[in-house]
């Protein structure tokens, strides 16, 4: 199903009629609205507008559009701002973070959290039962623009007492964090001081907890919105819209208290801006890289049990990288049918018409700026809507064989001690992701802890936290199994554990890492053995008597295999990894496809699923009878059939 | 003629009768003086001292000399901040920034208003009828070290009486900058906040009106001092001290009250400062390149309406760039003529001796730190004062055949949403003046809405708002007209049209753009046809029925022409500017001459001048008597010769 | 000897005996501890805990180990920040730097001053004559984290006192720092503000005079505790840990008043921060650059007057660089015979174990992480202990034959003022040093204005201000001199000399610089003559009767020799570097011998050390005996022999 976001309150209400209709006769059934009118219902405080809001919903109601309607806590007003500048949340440069944009609050605001139950009663009240409101967005994009991590006196109230809560006593707290290591213990906590501003680096457990204390704040704030839309709400579904490849608040919370969770694609945007290499920036430009939204859809049908949105959709250039192309010819419609590929529900353009004012004014839209006129990628978007009525219903997507574990809290770590400048956790994520999906291999995104029953694969790529609930599903895992670097070297307390890395994996992995190196640009390690490759930006020094599959240069072991177990002690290559996992598919008794690089399959139940992300045409499989698209798949272009009984 | 700056406060008083004396021996006329010395001036609050500058004057004055006094605003003395620290400008980050350089007041102070009125009335007023006053110069460059844009107490309730006076109502507001969009609406013009510290981008048509206030604050500024020295001091000039390439303020309506505009030459500096390739800063690092003071010359002969001087040229290294060669010989005699040709009136060196102390103690001066002994550069000057005495008057210069149109704002809006980060305006008119002057034309710099009569070729690299007045000016013009990339992109309150770019152009044009691209570095199209080239950066997806004079690798027109218009929808490389300048020079009848990179000429009234950066000789153009220089144009040499009648 | 840095209060009670045996087993002596632990110390106002290090220094001394005890001033704890802010540091940003790490004191807080003398009085009183106290060490690594210079109102106070000692009267002031430029004028020590958030540079001559100040804060806060610990504590050493490369103060005045200095030696993070080229950098990540050490060994020595130690050796990986790997097996070692090679009388590792816990826990230490048991590097220094207990003692090291000149007000001179983005006094400097031991020479570092006498060769890569008694030891100077760029070329006030640079070198070396020109990247001059290269980021334009050795491309003077001085007009490449020390070497009738990049030699007495940083082995020369290591010298080892008499 296709929906869209619309801003009523941009345009003429003359309008508005029309631009339903059109909507409705292009295939979009959901229309979300109200994320940033704050201050239209209420132009002063405590004074409403509802009039035009209340037309509004009617208008699409009538014309047979299902509302997603929004709490508009995103956008404070300048009244509220104003009377409360206790809202604003402060930057890690200590400098206030004002008005005259958006998310400028702190999540630990006692007001805005006053002023948010205020707001969204009001509003829940008023629509919670109107016919035409399917469901809510509780407020837009939490976090963007680096708002989870505000650093105010509000924060250091509440991080105060978020410590009181985690810790018995100031005594604890000391002995959790090591504070003995530089004078750092505190004897009550109310001498807890913030992470930032410090002369040099602040404690790195101090930051963690400073990371999970905000991102339970934001979780907090998202669940108390969602209680009070249940209660005055029924029947109605609740979700938020999420970003891509976001990682400043831990999501799985949020996922066990929404219906579902949204993401918000925008795959060319975030190809300009993910650490990738000049070549592929330049290759996937107008395409985005093909791992980019599969990533994302997987990970958020995994924080949704099998259930999500694509809220907004890219639906031509936008205005927020640094570069902005025009997607190529095709590709706002293979995105979208990318999305229903991995289980998305509801697919979203953002936005129904490029807006001629404001900060967003450069973002392409479903029609030209300020037009009752298709864009070109509104031209694409009517397209799919004609395709899924004429395909009908989609099969159900299920569990798949092969579980990339991913967490939250190991950016986190890594993200503060990175040991290594060009470390990062989600680009290690990114790259065993995408070495799997080229070939051929479905992944289903796992929390850990999570129960790893079924999978024949289960790759974590790094995850230096291993808590006991991930501990014992590794255990009962019925797969093979495959760790990267850094796995399990911290404790819950950002500590290096007392058996060595890795610790409590140290008997399923049967080795230890008694050093780490981490290699600048230039210097690297050659691997040689079974598998080979190159090892850049990380090696590890092991102790173990597991079997060797790769050394170093200098004879070390690279990777090892304990029984069905496989351990990477360092940052591969391409080459390296892709040899990895495919022995690892190989010993799962998994059936690959290595595919080039611009292609990719997706299955949802017994539909196949492929994409060309350009520019070469691909033949598709032997004996493949299309459903959509024909044999020969052409660049930026997508084909459907259905899987053969074997 | 010639000039110096010359600081008498920085020297023995013994000294200055020998200065004066050598000035004059070497040919230079002028003398300006004064703009540091507020503390001298006046050491306390209220208490005057100026005896010395009497002396001072009367030494020149004694001389032969004329002096150009100025007002010594640009440094206000500690006793006067440390009474009234709200004078003190605030940076963009929200930190004043203090005392102990130079420039530390906000335009919008109201306090520093006062203050200025006050020691300009003063100043006026003991010298405004003296005999050896030839004219003044106001303060001292506008706007150096990024002091336009104050972010203080004093800017806000300012912008806010401006906001006032622009807009009648805050709905009024709220329509125009298209407040509604992220709840920004305010409902009082006291809850306009300063566009600065926002969580993300600000409004951008805030952020225009911004610039425009604080732009109008430094004109009402300058205005006050004209009006106050032109009450007091009858008879003498005006004039303030512009700088190269620089955008912060609008300088056309300085251009309305002062006599005439100088503007300080530092090509060096500039070439390194400018975003180059690297080869071009390896090329020009010690000649410049060779637009760069000419661009200068000719736009603020333009904003002089034909008059302008250079009131500091570079006489040798400088000491703010990154890097400071020292200029080939020959280049300060040659940017000397350089200015002549290009219409200057007076040319004055920066400055007489090198300071030995303080800041700028590595900036060359005519004679050596300290010293009553030529520098390199000062033995150029000299002999340059040599050949203007034999050669005698200079011709006047006239009208050209090319106006290049170029605006302030257009740099604004650019800056504040490029959509792609290397779309830089400054560059792009940079590189049509290149391209231009490469044919060996002349360019009239000329500010939209200006009368564009007698023109046979207009070119506007890049006006995104095309105002009412120069609409018409367009459908006015003789000639042929060539816009580029994003003309009529933006109405003035920073909007997409009602009709899509170029907006107000369309029908002129025959076209409209549908889509825009920014393209990264290693992104680009080909472009064919009968233009040819690469388009880079930028490229644009037009609807048009006017003729295809190039298309891009997709086939969507890049360069088309429409009776006498063109429009160029990409950023171009060089050879596609320089194909689709040559096209329309051809249209528009001009007589070219393609001259190697290096040899620029410009004529000023029947002479022609010639000047060589460097290093490959050059030979005149058959028939070329000169009058000065020979046949040969050597490497960092210049000749001059009459014009044939045809 | 061996040392060793440890924590106790990191560990239970419970280990410290087996430590301290298993150091003392491995040929450790010295235990340096206590320098973070306030806290523990005095864990409230007023309330002290000295039963812990009571216990911890008796089982240090029962298991024959000397202690040095260290004042803990470097980490005030938390009730004391709280109740005195006024004792945090403030960037030159303006923000204070607050509590959470490290080093968050000012050196002019009034109040800290209070606090230290308490705590150090304290603890001297209480250990002071303690038998297991070999000595002290005052406070941990003044300046790290940029913590030299603060500027917050404390320190203005104190400079404003310090201006009041350093000058007369405001106006001698004003003359000194050439204040009439700008109108900087002040008429009392009460205007003078902090040279930080100004418009634009501050007066290079105010700059100067703050870093001298903040620089004499140091050397006075050091000194008031050296003071109390020899009141307290008869007949022990006191020492101060310095750091490497590091210039923020002035070391020179810290030998006066201390024993000896120690100081930290973490070769490979020094490595990945040097201004290294990009081969560079990768060549020599795993053993650092084989200069890196010596140079700072050699310059400690020199502070020490003969004598310092290093107080803490890499014993592996370290946390703090970008990047930080792992060394190459036997560099530890190798290190270790380096620094006792330069004449360090011990050396102490950093640190016995690696704490599993805190900012440092990525940070290597002798013993794997919580685990009593050697890491790599720990067995290395086993080794190196058991080297020592059979070679017995080492002879005396004596003055050498070369000197090269360093000073610690050029690097804030040419840092203040560069002129050009890359010229860098301290990798000039090391690019000597380097260049001289690249031919097999010994190095003594001296201070300016130190006896030159016995010396062959004096070499001054850059000297900007020569004081009058650098002048006069120049002058007596036996051997030959050499001069680099800049030297000479400012007075003490930060002015130009009146002759002009070299200023009170003139005479000397027969040449006066009119002009200088810094060189962009791609820029530079061929050097052609008696010595030949390329001149880079630097060139100066020399007046001069003296022997030209070297011309630049335009036939300038390059490099020129007045008698037995040689001066090099220009920033030299590596092979106009090496031909000019070559021939300085010779006319100095210096023995050399031409080493590869990767060997380096050093004398002690008559033994002769040899250090391969790898990775070719090298043949030891003939003759050469090896009372360690064998005839050729393989990659990562090192090799001892007794000098032939000739």
């Amino acid at each position: 199903m296709l929906g869209v976001c619309y801003y009523p309150e941009h345009w003429p209400e003359s309008w508005w009629a029309e631009d339903a209709r059109r909507m409705k006769a292009m295939g979009i059934g959901f229309v979300r609205i109200g994320e940033f009118a704050w201050s239209r219902m209420e132009p002063q405080a405590g004074v409403f507008d509802w009039g035009w809001l209340d037309r509004a919903l009617d208008v699409l109601h009538a014309a047979g559009l299902k509302v997603v309607l929004c709490t508009p806590t995103t956008a404070p007003p300048k009244w509220l701002v104003d009377a409360h500048p206790d809202i604003l949340p402060v930057g890690p440069d200590g400098m206030v973070r004002g008005f005259g944009s958006r998310r400028h609050y702190t999540f630990s605001s006692a007001t805005y959290l006053l002023e948010s139950r205020r707001i969204t009663e009001a509003i829940a009240l008023r629509y919670g039962k109107h016919p035409g409101v399917a469901g809510w967005q509780t407020d837009n994009e939490y976090g963007c623009h680096d708002t989870v991590m505000s650093y105010g006196p509000e924060d250091l109230r509440e991080f105060r007492q978020w410590l009181r809560r985690q810790y018995q006593s100031p005594d604890q707290l000391n002995e959790a964090w090591g504070n003995v290591f530089w004078s750092m213990e505190v004897q009550s906590f109310d001498q807890v001081s913030l992470p930032n501003l410090t002369v040099t680096e602040a404690n790195p457990a101090a930051q963690l907890d400073f990371r999970r204390f905000q991102s339970s704040q934001v979780a907090a704030y998202d669940k108390m919105q969602v209680d009070i839309l249940r209660a005055h709400s029924p029947g109605r579904f609740i979700t938020h819209n999420m970003m891509g490849f976001f990682t400043e608040y831990d999501h799985w919370p949020l996922g066990e208290h929404l219906d579902f969770p949204s993401w918000d694609a925008y795959p060319v945007g975030f190809t300009e801006r993910l650490p990738f290499s000049e070549e592929e920036h330049v290759r996937w430009a107008e395409t985005a890289h093909p791992d980019i939204s599969p990533f994302n859809h997987d990970l958020y049908r995994a924080i949704g049990k099998g259930r999500f949105w694509v809220m907004e959709q890219q639906p031509g250039p936008v205005n927020w990288a640094p570069w902005n192309p025009v997607p190529k010819p095709g590709m706002v419609r293979l995105w979208t049918w990318e999305a229903l590929a991995h289980g998305a529900e509801v697919v979203s353009y953002f936005r129904w018409r490029q807006a001629p004012f404001a900060q967003e004014q450069m973002h392409a839209g479903l029609n030209l700026p300020g037009l009752h006129e298709l864009s070109p990628g509104g031209k694409e978007a009517r397209q799919v809507g004609e395709e899924l009525a004429r395909l009908g219903a989609l099969p159900k997507s299920g569990q798949g064989d092969v579980a990339l574990v991913y967490d939250y809290e190991a950016q986190w770590v890594l993200d503060i001690q990175p040991q290594g400048k060009d470390f990062r956790h989600g680009e290690l994520c990114f790259r065993f992701y995408e070495a799997l999906r080229r070939l051929g291999l479905d992944v289903d995104i796992v929390r850990p802890g999570a129960s790893l029953k079924g999978y024949k694969l289960v790759v974590a790529p790094s995850l230096p936290i291993v808590s006991e609930a991930a501990e014992r599903a590794f255990a009962a895992a019925e797969g093979v199994l495959m760790f990267g670097p850094r796995s399990g070297s911290k404790t819950r307390h950002y500590q290096i554990p007392g058996n060595l890395p890795p610790g409590p994996l140290q008997k399923q992995l049967g080795l230890r890492v008694i050093e780490v190196s981490s290699l600048r640009p230039g210097l690297s390690s050659k691997v040689t053995g079974a598998i080979s490759g190159t090892a850049t930006r990380w090696a590890e020094h092991l102790e173990t008597g597991a079997k060797v599959l790769g050394k170093f240069a200098d004879g070390k072991p690279a990777v090892v295999q304990n029984g069905q177990c496989f351990y990477l002690a360092c940052w591969p290559d391409e080459k390296l990894l892709q040899g990895l996992i495919g022995r690892a598919a190989k010993a799962a008794k998994l059936k690959t496809l290595a595919l080039p690089p611009h292609i990719r399959l997706r299955r949802r139940g017994d539909w196949v699923f492929a994409f060309n992300y350009g520019p070469k045409a691909w033949p598709l499989p032997k004996g493949a009878k299309p459903l959509l698209g024909s044999k020969t798949l052409k660049a930026q272009e997508l084909a459907i059939w259905k899987a053969g009984p074997g």
